[in-house]
């Protein structure tokens, strides 16, 4: 196999009440990616999006993650990458995840299959770390595990698929900048333990919620006392868009990731339509620009296809 | 039905990870009580144990918990408990829990089971209050509803029932004071934000583990960050017991509830009894007088039957 072609996944990390641990894989929207390699070592990257992102590999997340994954092999291999992000930086979708664990996922394909799952998300974590400054595997996970995923823990490195009902996704994201780093240096680096603990409460009953697809328990369960109240503050219609979307019908949601993007959860199609539209008319009277999509989770995360040529 | 017997079984609180928030119902050890209906109101106590705890029914669990029950009759009502306690207050096995939670499931069955288990929670967390100045439900619900419980919120009550797989259970009692209150009062109020999303990797995992019957992912998520390096120092033995029941085979354990009292979860019944091995000859070594329990998780909670007379 010469040449791959990848979709990666957009993906929302967090899901309310499981910071820095649950991920979920969207359907929609994904970056699409092709992949070759090549006979000289070295890798090489172009991007056919207009986001002027890094094509150093060196400064550019999936150079980072695949760099990570050459210096493991033994022979020397070089890769070229393609990519087209229709995952907007800065969205809170997972958008550098998608990237780098992309990246990673097809070079596997192209070597023969050769790194496991947990080895792929320890080179994409290099892909966040540029990204973000911190380690973290909430949205690379359920990329390349697919659906919903658990990081028990970064050191060692534990991950854990859940499984879970069928649910619709709403998602908008205001075309505001929140960016990663910013967003998580407004937290403070203590909490109350009571809070952790109605944290730990909820998490706990999201898990289970989706594990004995019990929509009512999910709905009951995201719910973020640490987190969403700090964050909040920075998405202008947060507060709106929570209130009327649950009006409409949404189990709940929150913030995708450290935002600006919010999802919302629904059990019915025309529910999550409904909620689509609360979203529409919220930042159309606030004159923000926005972009919504109308979603499921992504059970089989990143797809990678042999390309024919 | 003018009386009934009840078994109110021994309960482990918190499970390492879940603080305050998951209990599990022990098969052994449990207090045997005996109810009946009175003609006239008012609740009498009598003790067939040898604890000196308090009859005045509104200082005693049992009896705050049965007037809280009370108080929700249109009819005036009295009931007389006898209380044969053989789980030792103060063992950090759900003594308190069991008196209470034991006497409102009595009560129920007496009055025709007009109550549900959540009311049933909500008087008997009275009981609680009193023993250890908080409305906790940890140890009550377990009790109440039977194997192993979340208590996703006290306010609003939300008890969720989880499934777990066969498991043994070894227990032992070093015969030291812990209280409650003073195993509350060494916890901080706040807490480091990286150690509390540790700890909700863990729960979320301890919790998927538990339902989807996986052992291996039971045993990694067994660790607790947060309240066992504090409470643990209270109790000698401790960091011994913990080793050396691990290289026997135990999957994991720790603090039960506040202590003093350390279990310790297994596979195979040989495990379980190389466990309490284990355990008797730290305590003995120690030549601290001990009690231990080689049992299985209660998968039916408080049993209450009809009496012969």
């Amino acid at each position: 196999m010469k040449k791959v072609n990848i979709l990666a996944t957009a993906s929302v990390a967090n899901l309310v009440c499981g910071f820095d641990v649950l991920g979920m894989a969207l359907a929609d929207p994904a970056d699409r990616m092709t992949m070759s390699l090549t006979d000289s070592p070295g890798i090489t990257i172009t991007h056919e999006d207009s986001y002027g992102l890094p094509l150093d590999p060196e400064k550019n997340v999936a150079g980072v993650a695949l760099l990570a994954l050459v210096e493991e092999l033994k022979e020397k291999v070089g890769f070229h990458v393609t990519v087209n992000k229709l995952i907007k930086p800065g969205s809170g979708l997972g958008s550098s995840a998608a990237s780098a664990a992309g990246a990673v996922a097809g070079a596997n394909v192209l070597l023969g299959n050769r790194f496991s799952n947990e080895d792929l998300v320890r080179f994409a974590m290099m892909g966040e770390k540029l990204a973000s400054g911190v380690k973290h595997a909430d949205n690379i996970a359920p990329g390349l595990y697919g659906g919903i995923t658990l990081v028990r823990s970064i050191l060692p490195l534990d991950i854990v698929r859940l499984s879970f009902p069928p649910l619709y996704v709403t998602v908008v994201h205001p075309q505001i900048e929140v960016k990663t780093s910013d967003a998580r240096q407004i937290l403070r680096n203590q909490v109350q333990l009571k809070d952790a603990i109605r944290q730990w409460g909820n998490i706990a009953g999201l898990v289970t919620g989706f594990l004995q697809k019990d929509y009512a328990l999910i709905g009951r369960s995201l719910e973020d006392v640490i987190v969403e109240p700090v964050r909040s503050i920075l998405i202008p219609g947060f507060v709106d868009v929570k209130q009327r979307c649950m009006a409409a019908g949404a189990l709940g949601g929150g913030i995708s990731g450290s935002g600006p993007s919010i999802f919302m959860l629904s059990i019915e199609e025309r529910t999550a339509l409904k909620v689509e539209q609360e979203m529409k008319e919220i930042y159309s009277a606030l004159g923000i620009e926005f972009r919504t999509y109308v979603t499921r989770i992504c059970d089989k995360g990143i797809k990678v296809t042999e390309a024919d040529s």
